[in-house]
C-alpha cells in the first residue's frame, strides 16, 4: 500500500484495462442495443442534460482534487480513466433488468446519466483514498463500489418500493460512507507514510477551483436530471431549489469557515468543499421540497454542519480512528446527505395530515436509511480488506462475478414482484 | 484601506454574511415562491440559456481577474461570495415589482437570469478595486452597486419608458461609471501602497484566459437570452450579430494591440480585456441592428477603442486623477458601451424617415444616457465615500434599508402610471 | 524561420490584420445577411449545438497545446487569433454556394458551425508546426488550410457527389496530412534549433489535461452536429457510438500507454493525445456504424494504433524524414482517421448483399480518400513553399484570390451539374 506503486503498475494496469476493456466490448456485442424509444429521457433531446452531468463528472471531479500539488496532474487523470470503466460497467448494471426481458442492453441518453450518477458515487469514495492508492486499485475501487451501489439501489426498490430517484439521490451517504470504510481498513495496514502527498499550492488551487465550479454551477442539473418531466413545474422547482441552496450553503461556509479559522482568515480550500454541501442536502430531499424557504434552510443547515466537520472531524477521526479521508467526504457528502435525509422526513410528517400515515412513513425513510447504511459499510470493509492488497486480479475478478451473480439472481426472484414493481405501498400519497 | 484586513475578517465578516444570509432566508420565508408560469422565457425551457448566463458569472468574471498574481486564488473565491450575494439581492430588488401586486416575489430562471445580470454589472465595478479591497467592503460594494442599478432601471422604465431590454444592457456602462468613481474616491483616502500586488506571470495569465474565453464564448448567450423570443429570427440576429462582432474585435485588437507596443509585441492580458469590447458595444446597441456588417463595424471600432484606452487611458487617469482601476473596466466596459449607445442612436435615426421622430428619439436616447450617468457616478461616489471605512455594519445596513424604501415608495407612485407601463411613448416604431 | 520573430510582428501582423479584417468587413458590408430560414439547422434551436462546438474550437484546441511551457500562454492567444480569423474565413468560402444563386452570404448558426469544422481542421493542422511559427505564419497557414479544405470538399460533392456530412468528417486526414507536410517543408529549410520550447510540466499539463477533457466532452456533439435529425434516433446513434467509442479509447489508451513507457508508467501528455482517437475515427465512420460493439471496437483499435503511433511515429519521421510534428497530430488524427475511412469500408461491404454494388462502392470511397490525400499532400506543400518565409504578403494574397477565384470559376461550372447536386449516384442505399 506503499506509494511506491510504480514498478507493478505495467505487469498490472495494462493487463487489467485491456482485458476488462476486451470483456466489456465482447459483453457489448452481443447485448447492447441503442434503440429508438418514446421516452423523451432517452431520446436526442435529453443531449443537453447529459452533457452537464457528464461535465461534473469528467470536469467537476476532475479538477476538484488538484490541490494536492504532488498528486494533481495524475489525479486529474486517473479520474478520467476511473469514470469511464466506472460508466461502462454502471450501463451494464443498469441494463441488467432491461436485459432480463429483452434480452438486450439499452444504450440512450437515460442510461448514459444514471451511469453517471453511479460512476459519481464512486468518485465520492475515491475522494477518501486519494493520493494512497495506484490507478489499480482505484479501478477495483469504482467497479466494486458501482457493483455495491446497483445492489443497494436494488434492494431497495425490492423490498421498499422506494422510487428510483429517491434511491439514486442517496448516492452522496452511500459513497462518504463506503470511501470512509475503505480509507479505514487500507490505513490500519501500515501506511502511516502515505500522506506527504497532503500539500496544496495557490496554483494547484485555481485548478480545484475550477472543478469546484463546475460543480457547483451544474449541480442544478444533477438533482433535476431525473425528475420527471411531464411535469415541468417539478423540474423548474427542482432547478430553482438547488440554485438558491447552493448560493445560500456559498455565503454561509464563507461566515462560517471564518469564524472556526484560528487567525479568522478565509481557507478557500475548505470553502471549496464546503460550498457544495447545499446541493448535496436538497438533492437527498428534492422530492418533498415545496417552497424556496425549505431549500435556502437545508443549504444554510448543511453549510455550517459541512464546515464545521471539516473543521473538527477529519481530525478527530485520524487521531481518534486511524481514519484519513483526503478530501474530507464525510464532511462533504456525508453530513450533508444524512441532513438531507433528515430534513426529508421533517418535510413529509410536517404535510402528513393523518397521524398513522406520518409514522409508517417514518418507518419506511428509516429502513430506506439503515439498509443504504448496512450495505456500504459492509462493500466499503469488503472492498478495502482483500482484494486491493496482495495477488489479487483473480480474486478481484471472482468477486465482480460473484456479484453480478447475486444480481443477476435476485432479479430472478424480483420479476415475481414485477406487477407492482416501482409502484409504491407506503405513503403513496407524500413521497413524490 | 491597507491591504492588512486579515484580523478584522473574523469580527466583520463572518457575523455579516451569517446575518445577511439569516435576514434573506427569512425574507424568502414569507415572501418567494417558485410557481409554475406561461412565460416560456420563466420555464424550463429556459434552462440552458440561464447555464450560460451562469456560466459567464461564476467561471468567466470568476478567473477573468486571476492574472493579479497574489490575488488570483482569493480573487475567484470572492468573485463567487460576491455573486452570490448579489444575485440573492438581485432576486428579491426585481421581484418587488411581483410582490406589490401579488405579495410574492417570484424565483423562476428568468428572475435568475435578470438578477444574475445585476450580478454582472457589480462584478464589472468590483473589477476597479480588485486587489485593494477585502470581502467585507466587496460585499457592501456589490450589494449597493445592484441596488443602484434597480434605482437606475426603474427610473429609466418610470421616467422614459425604456424597455427592459434597453435599460439592462446600459449594465456596462452603469457598473465601469460606478467602479471608476469607487475607485477614485477609495484611492484618494490614502491607500497608495495598495497596488504592489498588481503584477501577473504567464501561469496566471492561462487562468485569466480561461476566464476570458467562457465570456468570450457564451456572450452570443447574453446579449440574446433577453430579446423576445416570439420572433425567434431576432433572437438569431442577436446571437449571429454578437458573434461576428466578438471575432472582429479579437483581430482589431491584437492588431491594434501589437502597434501600440512599444517592441510590437503581442500583450496577451491586453487583449484578454479587448476582446471582449465589439460584445459590450453591441450589446448596447443589440435591438438596433439589422446587418452582419453593423456589428461587424461596431466591433471593428469598439476594439480599436478600447485598446487605446488599455494603452493610454489607465496610465493617464492614475497619474492626472489619481484613479486606480485594476482591471481597466473603462476602457474594457465604458468606452465600448458608450460606442454601443452612438451606434444605436446612428442606427436609429439612420432608419428613421421622419425628421421630427428621428429628433424626437435623440432627446429620449440622450436623456437615457444622461440618467444612467448621473446615477452610476452618485452611486460611486455615495458607496466610495462613508460606509466602506469606518465602523460602517449599521450604517450600511441603514443605507440600504433606506435605499429599499426609496425604491418600494417610487414603486407606489410608479404604481399610478401602471396602464401604460413597458409600453413605449416615444419613437414606438423604432425602439424596439 | 528561427524564433526570433518579435522584431518583425509590428511591421507585419497588425498590417495583416487590420487590412484582412476591413476587407472581410467590406465584403460583408455588400453580401452577408442573417436571415430567417425554414431550416431547423439554421435557426436558433440549434444553438446549444454550436455553442458545443464553439467550445471545442476555442476552448479545446486553445488549451490542448498548452503543455508546451514556454509556448502556452501565447499559444492559448494565438488560437483564438486563428479560430476566429479561419472561422470568418470559412463563412464566406461556405457561403459562396448561396451567393452564387442569391447574391448573399447567408450567416446562420449551420454555417458558423461548418466554419468552425474548417477552423477545426486548420488548428489540427497548426498543430503540427506549433512553437515552431510566428502569429502571422499561423494565420496564413489557416487561410490557406482553410480554402484547400474547402477546394477538396467542393471537388468530392462534384465530382463524386459526396454528401456534406462525409466530406467535412474528413477534416482529421485532411488536417493531419496537410500539418506534416508543412512541418516537412518549413523544417527543412533550417530551423533545427526551433525545438527548444517543447518541454512541459505538471503545471501546464492540468491545462492541456483541461483542453482534452473540453475536446473528449464535446466530441459526441462535434460528430453528430450535421447528422440530419429529421430522423432524430439517427443522432441518438451518432451521440451513443461516439461517447462509448472515447471510454473504450480511454481505458484502451491507458493501457497501452503503460505497455509502451519503458519505465511502465502512465505518460499523462501521450494519454491526452490518444484518448481522442475513438471520437476521430467513428467521426469518419459514423454514417455507417449501427451497432454500439462496431463503435466500441473502432475506439479500441483506434486507440491501440494512436498510442503505438505516438510511441514510436514521431520519433522516426523526425530521424528518418526530419520532420518535426509538435503535437503528434499524424498518430492523433491522421492514424485514426484512415481507420475510420477503412472501418466505413468494411462496415459496408458488410452490409452489401449485391456484390457488384459493393465493389462500386469500394472504388467510390477509395477515391473520395485518394482525392483528400493528394489534395492535402499539394497544398501543405504549396503553404510550406513560397509564401510563408520571404516577403510575403502580397504574394500571399495573390495566392488566396487566385484560389478563390478557382473556387468561383469551379462553381460556375458545377452549375451545371445542379440538378442532381448532393443526391448521390453510387451505392445511394449505403451510403447514409
Amino acid at each position: 500500500m506503499a506509494p511506491k506503486y510504480a514498478p507493478s503498475l505495467r505487469s498490472r494496469l495494462a493487463p487489467l484495462l485491456l482485458c476488462l476493456q476486451t470483456g466489456l466490448i465482447l459483453l457489448s456485442a452481443f447485448y447492447f442495443e441503442i434503440k429508438e424509444t418514446d421516452d423523451r429521457k432517452a431520446s436526442i433531446n435529453f443531449y443537453p442534460e447529459f452533457q452537464d452531468v457528464n461535465a461534473m463528472v469528467i470536469l467537476g471531479f476532475g479538477f476538484l482534487c488538484t490541490f494536492l500539488v504532488r498528486y494533481g496532474f495524475s489525479g486529474s487523470g486517473f479520474n478520467l480513466l476511473v469514470a469511464v470503466v466506472a460508466t461502462q460497467w454502471g450501463i451494464i448494471l443498469n441494463g441488467i433488468k432491461f436485459w432480463y426481458y429483452t434480452g438486450k442492453i439499452r444504450v440512450d441518453l437515460k442510461s448514459l446519466v444514471v451511469a453517471e450518477m453511479y460512476t459519481a458515487s464512486a468518485l465520492i469514495s475515491i475522494g477518501a483514498v486519494l493520493g494512497k492508492t495506484n490507478p489499480v486499485q482505484l479501478t477495483f475501487i469504482a467497479l466494486l463500489e458501482v457493483s455495491g451501489f446497483v445492489l443497494n439501489e436494488w434492494l431497495l426498490q425490492t423490498l421498499l418500493k422506494v422510487r428510483p430517484l429517491n434511491s439514486i439521490m442517496l448516492l452522496h451517504v452511500f459513497g462518504a460512507l463506503f470511501g470512509v470504510m475503505l480509507t479505514w481498513i487500507l490505513n490500519r495496514k501500515g501506511s502511516e507514510q502515505g500522506f506527504e502527498k497532503e500539500k496544496f499550492d495557490r496554483k494547484s488551487g485555481l485548478f480545484s477551483m475550477l472543478g469546484t465550479l463546475f460543480l457547483w454551477m451544474f449541480w442544478p442539473s444533477f438533482n433535476s436530471v431525473l425528475v420527471d418531466d411531464w411535469t415541468p413545474w417539478k423540474k423548474l422547482q427542482a432547478v430553482g431549489s438547488t440554485y438558491l441552496a447552493l448560493a445560500v450553503s456559498a455565503v454561509t461556509a464563507a461566515g462560517v469557515s471564518v469564524l472556526c479559522n484560528p487567525k479568522g482568515k478565509l481557507n478557500l480550500i475548505q470553502l471549496q468543499s464546503c460550498i457544495l454541501a447545499g446541493g448535496v442536502a436538497v438533492g437527498v430531499s428534492i422530492s418533498a421540497i415545496h417552497q424556496p424557504w425549505e431549500a435556502m434552510t437545508i443549504g444554510f443547515t448543511a453549510a455550517i454542519i459541512s464546515t464545521t466537520g471539516f473543521n473538527y472531524l477529519k481530525k478527530h477521526m485520524l487521531l481518534v480512528f486511524e481514519c484519513h479521508d483526503t478530501c474530507a467526504i464525510l464532511s462533504t457528502h456525508g453530513l450533508p446527505g444524512l441532513l438531507g435525509w433528515l430534513a426529508k422526513l421533517a418535510l413529509h410528517i410536517k404535510d402528513c395530515d393523518d397521524h398513522n400515515v406520518a409514522i409508517r412513513f417514518a418507518v419506511f425513510h428509516i429502513c430506506t436509511l439503515f439498509i443504504t447504511i448496512i450495505i456500504s459499510l459492509i462493500m466499503g470493509i469488503l472492498t478495502g480488506m482483500s482484494p486491493l492488497n496482495e495477488p489479487f486480479v483473480i480474486r478481484s475478478y471472482y468477486c465482480i462475478i460473484l456479484l453480478q451473480t447475486i444480481i443477476i439472481k435476485l432479479l430472478n426472484v424480483r420479476n415475481n414482484l414485477q406487477d407492482n414493481d416501482y409502484s409504491f405501498a407506503i405513503c403513496t400519497q407524500h413521497n413524490s
